[in-house]
């Protein structure tokens, strides 16, 4: 067999033999770098990634289409396992109140917080929500983001969760990006519940999770786990109803208060566990023990503000895999870049780049059960490539706040050519986010 | 007289009235918006700036070339007012070493530090050192900086000296964005001289000035005060012979240690003190009183992980004029893009949207001496205008991670289009950044 892509001359860095299970603890960050590196493309698979020219010349005929790296960074396309994208509305007005000291409570007193977001996902139309979710998933994938976790949760009425899943599962068709669909009804309590916490939980429960269900809307089930959000119990009720539909399940847990979320996540075996800023050790190792995945949001974190910073060094210690992701969301983090989260990553949780460069490939593809099929450059993998202007990994996270993104390949398909989109009609520009 | 460009249907946001000082105290931040707001132009310069259609008609002939802002932000340039541009070499594995915990001195015997730079811009022909200069600038234009000033520092002998400012001088000939040069020979003690400070010192003052003064070279001269550099007798020596040859004086003061830079720079009438992270509030107060400027470089800050944080409340309770820059360096802040540094200057320092606005827009051109010709849009002032894709202000530093310019007008003249660069042969594209 001939391959039909051939990517030549580049410093190919991924990690190998983690595609069964994520890399833990100590081995968290061992990538392997081939340079020159080869990376052989056929059908939409990797063919062979090899350091042999002659090997690479092998396996390419005459109708071999080749890129020439010259000594850029082949990688494999960052998964961003942990966004909120299909919403209304930006809240920058929120970010100036919180940075001119105005508190919390005010700021949900005049309309703020998710809401917010609600009230503006609610009143948009399914083609307004999925202009706004293309053109967030081009500015994704002009930054080198191949796949990614997306969540509802700002509908909270079925008619509008089923909307905002809808919304994705049409994006899904129209965008070369793969998006993984979770259903987060319970993300917060809703204005007209206020006084009926059962009923909503009841709401999501009879109402919404089957209908999610049955139109096949969702992989994944999500909860907010959290003081002002939904109690341990609520969330133990949800989510055992998500896993009767064969949903995974994940878990907002300890962000800002220690309510036991990390716990809870493990006793569900749970795909994954996130935020985890007050997880505490004993609650880590239960994690560890389960496999369940600590996806850690540093650019949350650090724009938040927050002076506590998740465990990671227990983390590492104790042997729960680690991914890293945007959170992209309007209220708390609307970075889509994950280049720009490698910088977070490093400088505000302290890891260094090659284990943030593994928490955003293989371990994030393991946080959406897909490690076995993307989240790095092996043979029979979906051939979900980056090639970077860059001359190493380190240089990702050092040279912020530029996108080196040179060129990007999707399932085989180059969809991205010096950093600009180039499949069908593509969406905005970079230039016009949303 | 008629316009011959006029930006039409902005939000256009500026400070006015601050050409003659910097705003000050509780002021910082106080920014003006026209919504719809026209910007005309008429050779190079700013004819004026309206909230009246009729009044921007009137202005307009059919010669007028227009651009539709469509509500987008129209703002001044960024002016970054602190950056070491010119030199050869990435060290993207310092950043990784820190990361791993290697201490400090250990990243010197390997080589690493300033002097790594400085060995590789000494090596590096002028055509090589221009090449990255003119890169770098087509990065910083392509996210919005019209002004930038650059030091030179990596040569430390007075050949490698003037060649680093040489190349400041051709590359300002050369490229559209203005470059301020600063002579900063006292950056670090070059390792022949590190038996004989006191002849490193009469290097720079008997040898080196005169002939970057001679030349004409430089605009300021800045000197490193600090522990392991130059000592406040060092630096105030170096700096009033700068005096003596009519330069502008800048401090790198009080960064790693408290040595009294802020105290010194207050002293001899320095234009600004740069870092300022353990500047007294009695050395600030001196600062208020001589009216120079505070520099602050977030970026710097958040990327070295430093704990302790420069005292902006105390600045701006005792009236110094504040400023923000990126530090652009191959060490400690490889970041060309002043969008970002907004959101480090609000996340890390703690100012608001707008007063990061105004301290790199008219604050900054106070720090450069041009705060009567350039930082704002109002009659008579240079036409550097930047459109951004963006719906206000605070939106820059909350939706970080992507490049929201969308056109840059330097000198009356259309240098950026759709975020691409459109004058003469261009240099590298922003996915090829150095």
């Amino acid at each position: 067999m001939k391959a039909d892509l051939l990517i030549a001359n580049g410093r190919v860095v991924t990690t190998r033999g983690f595609s069964q299970g994520p890399q833990l603890g100590s081995r968290l960050g061992e990538v392997e770098e081939l340079s020159p590196g080869y990376v052989l493309i056929s059908d939409g698979r990797i063919l062979l990634v090899t350091g042999s020219f002659a090997e690479a010349r092998s396996l390419s005929g005459s109708d071999t289409r080749e890129i020439d790296a010259r000594g850029r960074l082949v990688m494999p396309g960052y998964v961003d396992c942990h966004t909120h994208l299909s919403f209304a509305g930006w809240r920058e007005n929120e970010f100036a109140m919180r940075l001119a000291g105005v508190p919390y409570l005010e700021i949900l007193a005049a309309g703020g917080g998710i809401l917010n977001t609600v009230r503006r996902t609610r009143a948009a139309t399914e083609a307004e929500l999925l202009d706004n979710t293309l053109a967030a998933l081009d500015a994704m994938l002009l930054c080198g983001t191949t796949t990614v976790e997306a969540k509802s949760g700002y509908g909270l009425t079925t008619a509008d969760e089923l909307k905002q899943l809808r919304v994705l599962k049409e994006a899904r068709c129209r965008h070369p990006l793969d998006v993984v669909p979770t259903f987060m009804g319970a993300h917060a309590l809703p204005p007209e519940y206020s006084g009926n916490r059962a009923g909503y939980v009841r709401l999501v429960i009879e109402e919404m999770l089957p209908r999610v269900a049955e139109e096949g809307l969702a992989e994944f089930c999500d909860v907010f786990c959290e003081d002002k959000a939904f109690t341990l119990d609520e969330s133990r009720a949800i989510l055992s109803a998500g896993h009767g539909y064969k949903l995974g399940l994940r878990l907002h847990a300890d962000e800002i208060t220690p309510l036991g979320g990390a716990k809870l996540a493990a006793e569900l075996g749970a795909v994954s566990a996130e935020h985890l800023i007050h997880a505490s050790r004993a609650h880590l190792e239960l994690m560890a023990k389960s496999g369940t995945v600590a996806v850690l949001l540093p650019a949350t974190a650090f724009l938040l503000r927050s002076e506590k910073k998740a465990p990671v060094k227990d983390m590492l210690e104790l042997g729960v895999p680690v991914a890293v992701a945007t959170d992209f969301n309007p209220g708390t983090s609307p970075l889509v870049n994950m280049q720009l989260l490698q910088t977070f990553a490093c400088i505000h949780y302290g890891l260094t780049p090659r284990q943030a460069f593994a928490a955003s490939t293989i371990n994030a593809a393991h946080a959406l059960r897909r490690g076995a099929t993307i989240g790095s450059l092996e043979a029979g993998k979906q051939a979900d490539v980056l090639v970077l202007a860059a001359p190493s990994l380190e240089f990702i996270p050092y040279h912020l706040g530029v996108n080196l993104v040179h060129t990007v390949i999707k399932g085989g398909q180059i969809v991205v050519t010096k950093g600009a989109l180039s499949y069908g009609e593509g969406g905005k520009t970079q230039t016009d986010p949303l």
